[in-house]
């Protein structure tokens, strides 16, 4: 596939490009229209690249983007899953360029997206593209690429319940997360699941001036820092009641094995800028990432953020918080749980509200599956290394569903690095991961 | 003056009104063309109700407003002051009507300014109009308004050293304050003190992804609330190493005597629909606004704080925190403090920064002083029953600059009520305590 791509670069870029040019920002309603060209775009290059049909599907949130090439059905069956949404490019200050007009600097694609996953995504579109054009397809390939990823997958597992033959397959193949760095190749065999919640304090019903008041009633920024504060213990342990029930412990043979993966504590501190990690008690770094729950404030704000300063002792005070969670912790559980425990260490003195976004359950692969082996010769081949078998600390809810579902495994290979940034400013994706990716692809379908 | 007032009464809402419709917040770097307008127009309304001279003073930041008529110099000095600069008008939405376009509804005048302190100023200029027309004034009366109360006075108590001799007098008269209720007149004999610090704490130099970061790194958002918890104990005390060291506990007959002061929890507690108060162990709701420091967040920001949701785990956290401060609390030495210990809890994996805002002391008035006394009888004329003296919990930093400065007692005859929600959206000043508060100030004159 290396000619193949060296022929067609320009082509890529171009296609690529006009992806990442359309802002599909999932949780903003003003970019509905956007989530409509991005998918419709999606299917303009299905069918250039030989799908024998695509399609834009019609949900209650952002529409699916369906499309296939049946080749026998006596073959195997490859269902690629992507996404097309993006975050939010919040703080807009921080970029170095346009977020929606992608950059080439210094051998990597500057864009929202450009990494998390229109860039991965397109990897599977140019691979099937080069085996369609090449006459060597021996899969029947699907696609789905949905548009609400990263806003929790809201439609699609009802969609997928709907269209149940129509997937029908044998392999979820999916890149959407990172491997450990440049030279040492991963895939994912685990991912964490997701509860998120965003809280709300009241104190007084007006905001109130902090020299009359300020002493005798509570103020609910206090208050909330004191709640968020009590969540997690001098321990690093979540101290939502029955948050650790159904969390599986490793064996001591299971962590040996994960520890296998190289892992550098100064240069992980370095590449972040931190003199200190923190985290779970008795639990390493990776650990504490790949096979442990946790809880992180997302966002908080409340009172007078603007310049200068204000004397207000404000009415309300608020926070999106999220949960981390391993498989076998369930999500909507979880977050049953965070709304009784934060709601049972309210004080008097104050309302509380909690109302859920959105979550999802984790999960974990077999590494002995056919599809994990050729994944995992497929990557040797490319990188002239094998990859290791990692735990990935983010999250993909709607797999766990799909796997569920429809029956399918997911198989996670993922060309993502950590330098992409992806969901912060200058997300990137470096040209090398991008062309390696659809090498790597190409090649699992000759070993699956 | 009663009659006066009837007589005038379209003309002073036109005169005020077009004070409250210059935008003149102080803290707004693009505001400043409109404080200049506001003095200009402060200016024009001193020259029209009789005083001799009145000028625009330039300062390194907004301009004061000097104005004065000497009838003879051996006739007593009044100083009034007053602020003519407002508080931010954000949040927007929550006001029900334009807050700079003033509309009289149900009895009250509705701007941003009505009260605090526009609309008590104004009482000044129009009691001394009254009497220089009716040709009963027996004092000479100077007027300063500065333009950067809200924002901590960083230029008067220069300007004022500088103009000594121009501002001699024998009091300060101030209404910038509050009643304790519409049924309850009461004289401010001592305000809080100030010091108003921001705080910045960083974790990993960019916004990471919460999924893969999640659990190993320490969020600058959870840290903060850790930190800031930390601030106020169970007890509800500070504490800052050596922020009580120069508080002075107030004697058993002290505070009994400003327990007289009529005060309903229930009733305070419906005003603000809460259903507990909370505060300082061992001290009563007004002593801890009264006579007690008390710690507050004014604003607190961090993270993603959009529509929806976002994974992130951001590289900073920021909040605005003020501290109350009582009489012989000094404001610099607080900040000082306040600095030391918060950068002396920052954990290692965080770095910290502390910006002073402003500040300022705290100060007593003696009950027992001719002013006072004036002050009492004027007001147990116009109201039927003897004010008490009460504190006030907010702050007035430049008195006790200016006390200090020129060597001159301020005396607090504010006209204000709770309902007024100054510094909040809606504020607002009832007509019956604008006019009283002109009759109480013509008095004054009199008693004086």
């Amino acid at each position: 596939m290396k000619q193949y791509i060296q022929n067609n670069q320009d082509r890529f870029f171009e296609e690529l490009f006009s992806l990442l040019r359309i802002p599909s920002v999932s949780s903003k309603e003003v970019h509905r229209p956007d989530m409509f060209r991005c998918a419709e775009r999606l299917c303009e290059l299905l069918l250039e690249a030989g799908a024998d049909c695509a399609q834009v599907c019609p949900t209650e949130g952002h529409p699916v983007v369906f499309g296939s090439r049946i080749v026998d059905p006596s073959f195997k069956t490859v269902l690629v899953y992507g996404h097309y949404d993006v975050q939010p490019v919040e703080p807009l200050e921080l970029w170095k360029s346009n977020p929606f007009e992608p950059e080439i600097r210094d051998g990597a694609i500057y864009a929202r997206g450009a990494n998390d996953d229109k860039g991965q995504l397109f990897m599977h579109i140019k691979a099937f593209e080069f085996l369609v054009r090449e006459g060597k397809l021996r899969h029947n390939v699907k696609f789905i690429f949905e548009g609400e990823e990263e806003i929790g997958s809201p439609s699609l597992a009802k969609w997928a319940a709907e269209n149940k033959e129509k997937l029908s397959a044998d392999i979820i193949l999916v890149s959407d997360t990172t491997m450990i760095s440049e030279t040492v190749p991963s895939i994912n065999c685990g991912m964490r699941g997701l509860s998120y919640v965003e809280v709300k304090v009241t104190g007084p019903d007006k905001d109130l001036h902090s020299g009359h008041y300020g002493g005798a009633v509570a103020n609910p920024i206090n208050v909330l820092c004191d709640m968020i504060s009590s969540l997690i213990d001098k321990d690093g342990r979540i101290t939502v009641k029955g948050f650790y029930d159904d969390v599986v412990e490793l064996s001591r043979e299971d962590r040996a094995k994960l520890a296998r993966a190289p892992f550098d504590l100064d240069e992980y501190m370095n590449f972040l800028d931190i003199r200190q990690v923190k985290g779970e008690k008795g639990y390493t770094t990776m650990e504490r990432t790949g096979i442990r729950p946790c809880l992180d404030v997302n966002g908080i704000w409340g009172g007078y953020t603007g310049e200068g300063a204000k004397t207000v002792l404000p009415s309300e005070a608020h926070a999106k918080i999220s949960m981390r969670l391993v498989p076998n912790q369930d999500s909507e559980t979880i977050t049953r749980l965070f709304e009784e425990h934060f709601k049972s260490i309210a004080p008097d003195y104050v309302k509380v509200e909690v109302t859920p976004h959105h979550g999802g359950n984790g999960f974990l692969i077999p590494i002995s599956s056919e599809a994990y082996q050729a994944a995992s010769k497929a990557m040797t081949e490319v990188y002239g290394i094998e990859p290791v078998p990692s735990r990935g600390g983010g999250s993909i809810p709607i797999l766990a569903d799909l796997q569920k579902i429809l029956g399918i495994d997911p198989l996670l290979m993922g060309f993502g690095l950590e330098r992409d940034t992806i969901h912060s400013p200058n997300e990137s994706y470096l040209l090398k991961q991008l062309f390696s990716g659809m090498e790597a692809i190409a090649l699992f379908y000759k070993y699956y």
